[in-house]
């Protein structure tokens, strides 16, 4: 089976009964940035009417459809399997559609853990009609890590969080835009499944074996050269987060980053599903500055809050309040965009920092 | 391929070239802590010796020889893997040797990354003499962490240390020695290779992706009913390593332990292969306490150190230098015996910790 094609995909995203619902985060993501066309999206329970019309931030019109099957009808080459559930697992009542949709000759990319291409059914419905499966989890690349991060020309700057889900990765692309906009050449570091789909490369660092997951971070950070003067690091889960929190260490120590943009979800009162604490601002910089001070240190150069649960005075207060606590850039990129937040961190996105050495 | 043998193992130990040195840290622990016995060592360098004219601390007098062939006179039943090199492949000299032992009809375990069961010629060699590989590192359980560890009922210890390769292991092994021996019921958690050889179970947390790493480690400690009473799970790496510490913090919180004891090699002046810095003994302890601190918190215990690089006078003040700045119960276990510093954090044994809640 092939595992990625090259060509401009047009998707059809596969979200049934889940499209409204934060769930589908990876469809909305690649709608939202991704650079590939959507032409449709899978969802019977919204079937009739459009992208905007269910998501309503989301600038699209593509009409949502009950199945693969009248998908069809809009042309699409691939499709895009549109959640990822905790644990990464396929959703079985999803399996026809997916082979509907690989008899039907589409490219499908999922970055669910599950690995559509080892499931036989998919394999031979893929090599029937010779087309390809992209399981965007399986990893281009594990070495260890050798400390060549450490030395990279581009200022690195990574996105961390206080729990999963709070913004991180939009929050990297918007800075790009930011920094793209004012003349850096930066470049977006994809580490989870629904940035590898906007980006179309990258390496979902969750399904990397432990003992290598700084390496593979490193080997994006270390992938390129002059054309970039500026990396940012999609952030992953959070320091304090009973489950997730080694991936987000792989990424501090993998990334080896100068800066740090801290993301938090105001919404967010407890780490969902597990009920211990979010911290407070000023205890979250200080777990994420400790843990590198003895590797290589960085500092958190601002804070970036969803604020989409309060209503506008309320969020310009909650940002004033976060700034007269930690005397940090505050805003949120995607109510107010990230223009002024950039400028303000924009000093300090050349001082690169050195590892620590006895 | 069959995957594991249950029969009492008769182990030929492969380490060529290397046994004398610590490269060998696999061979060196099963045969001084596992419950298998060793009939011969393969290691061409010092053939015609014994295992103790070459690694005086090891109490057996196996003969050593000169290859796989020479050692089936001695009637092993096994070839054990004795080397786990950074990366953990599989050096090409090593092949034919596993080869004439699978052709043999021996188990060949192996706590590589590379799976050896994964191997055409391996896998083919196995098959036709109905021989086992058993690749340790492939772990029997990679659940998602749910916090069913915050509540399991045994007292929950996990060695931490400044580095790794530092003696978490052996001083986990002789905890649970000490602890049997004063009427617990304790039960060691094997988290890496060698120690899972030690137990014959576990799961190597560094070879899980890492996604479930802390789920894994969750599955072991939720895996003891009421015929244990203490749990000392083996700890790895270190959480100022660059390479290896999202490895210790799956395992700080997955097992999420109510104590740790720390664990420093006295000859160790840099994180090795890295050139970063050993941090102090207050700088670890706050370092491991806090990250828990927001989650289940856990205080460090005591703090064993390996002195063996230095004279017994050396070692007496060195160990006193580290009460007097920490305040804790100090000693090192293997050079003094385990015992008076279990009975000195014995009293702590019984005082579970509650996660945090907001």
């Amino acid at each position: 089976v092939k595992s990625q094609t090259t060509k401009k995909r047009r998707y059809a995203i596969l979200a049934p009964e889940c499209f409204a619902s934060r769930s589908a985060k990876t469809a909305h993501g690649v709608i939202a940035y991704g650079h590939d066309e959507v032409v449709a999206v899978v969802d019977p329970q919204h079937a009739g009417r459009t992208v905007r019309d269910v998501v309503s931030y989301l600038d699209s019109d593509a009409p949502i459809v009950s199945s693969v099957a009248d998908a069809l009808t809009y042309k699409p080459n691939a499709l895009l399997v549109g959640t990822a559930p905790p644990g990464g697992a396929l959703p079985a009542a999803w399996r026809d559609e997916i082979l509907m949709a690989l008899t039907s000759g589409l490219e499908v990319v999922s970055g669910l853990h599950e690995i559509l291409a080892d499931d036989g059914d998919f394999a031979e419905a893929a090599w029937r009609s010779d087309a390809a499966i992209w399981d965007v989890r399986i990893p281009t690349a594990t070495p260890l890590f050798s400390g060549k991060a450490w030395t990279v020309k581009p200022y690195v700057l990574l996105t961390v969080g206080s729990d999963c889900a709070v913004g991180k990765m939009t929050v990297s692309l918007e800075l790009v835009r930011a920094a793209a906009e004012k003349g850096r050449l930066p470049e977006f570091i994809a580490t989870g499944q629904t940035g590898i789909m906007i980006a179309g490369r990258g390496i979902a660092v969750d399904h990397v074996l432990s003992d290598f997951a700084t390496g593979a971070v490193e080997s994006m950070v270390t992938a390129h050269g002059s054309a970039t003067d500026l990396l940012v690091v999609e952030g992953q889960g959070g320091i304090n987060h009973p489950a997730y929190a080694p991936v987000t260490l792989s990424l501090m120590f993998g990334a080896a980053p100068d800066g740090l943009v801290l993301v938090h979800d105001l919404a967010r009162k407890v780490v969902e599903g597990y009920g211990t604490p979010i911290l407070s601002y000023r205890t979250l910089i200080r777990s994420y500055e400790a843990l590198l001070a003895s590797v290589k240190p960085a500092r958190v150069l601002g804070i970036a809050l969803n604020t989409s649960s309060l209503n506008e005075e309320d969020a310009v207060a909650a940002i004033a309040a976060a700034r007269a606590e930690t005397g940090l850039p505050v805003d949120d990129l995607v109510r107010f965009g990230p223009g002024s937040f950039y400028d303000a961190i924009a000093p300090q996105l050349s001082e690169k920092t050195l590892p620590v050495r006895e």
